[in-house]
């Protein structure tokens, strides 16, 4: 399964970004962390979809890989690391505020949540200049 | 695999987004329908990035339930099918164009293709409102 996120060079800026970050664990870590101020793998493994570890490990080798994503050891308890977004990660912002409006628009289940939604209805410049900005 | 493409659960609208469009196959079907006017079986099979045709059937299949892409016959040839985006597909056109804008910032590779790119950056209003609309 994994031979298959090798990036395809077919030159489509789509197909470079979907072998980029576009599987759907990697652009739920970058949520962990982009939206949710997440910033460690005991985090992530606790996000609500239940991620596994396997995968969860492997995405995040694959979008250090990549450059999205940068790890370090927390300065508070050197035996732990601390994920953060790099500039190139937190460009990814106008992607998914696009797909939580989107989302809005057609996601009619009683439990859909809306918070973020409701940020971007107010002030989408603003928000958007807060996730991409360091 | 495809027992992960089940919705998950959880009401953020960014799984519900990638549970529904975001797999790397779905994306590039939607592109070839939005970006390049292709609407058939063989127009797919023939894109670049060579998708498989057991991956091609089941992604056709799986955009069909999600009421992202209608599959109607072929008004000059009854044998065969014609696939076309729905509004709730072509409403997918601000999250490409986004996949667009941030691949033309990162993908250095000397075969990238910016013919889109050009399009947006010469006037994105409209040229999205050509997608978006029937």
């Amino acid at each position: 399964m994994r031979k298959n996120i090798q990036k395809r060079q077919s030159g489509c800026p789509i197909a470079f970004g979907l072998d980029t970050f576009g599987d759907r664990w990697s652009l739920l870590i970058i949520r962990e962390i982009m939206l949710r101020g997440h910033n460690t793998y005991s985090e992530f493994l606790a996000a609500e979809e239940k991620i596994a570890t396997n995968i969860l490990i492997d995405r995040l080798k694959h979008l250090e890989a990549e450059n999205i994503i940068e790890k370090n050891r927390d300065p508070e308890n050197r035996r732990s690391f601390i994920y953060t977004l790099s500039q190139k990660g937190r460009d990814l912002a106008p992607i998914l505020l696009e797909i939580i409006i989107w989302s809005g628009a057609y996601d009619k289940r009683d439990f859909a949540l809306r918070n973020v939604l409701e940020k971007i209805n107010a002030d989408r410049k603003g928000f958007e200049a807060s996730l991409t900005s360091e």
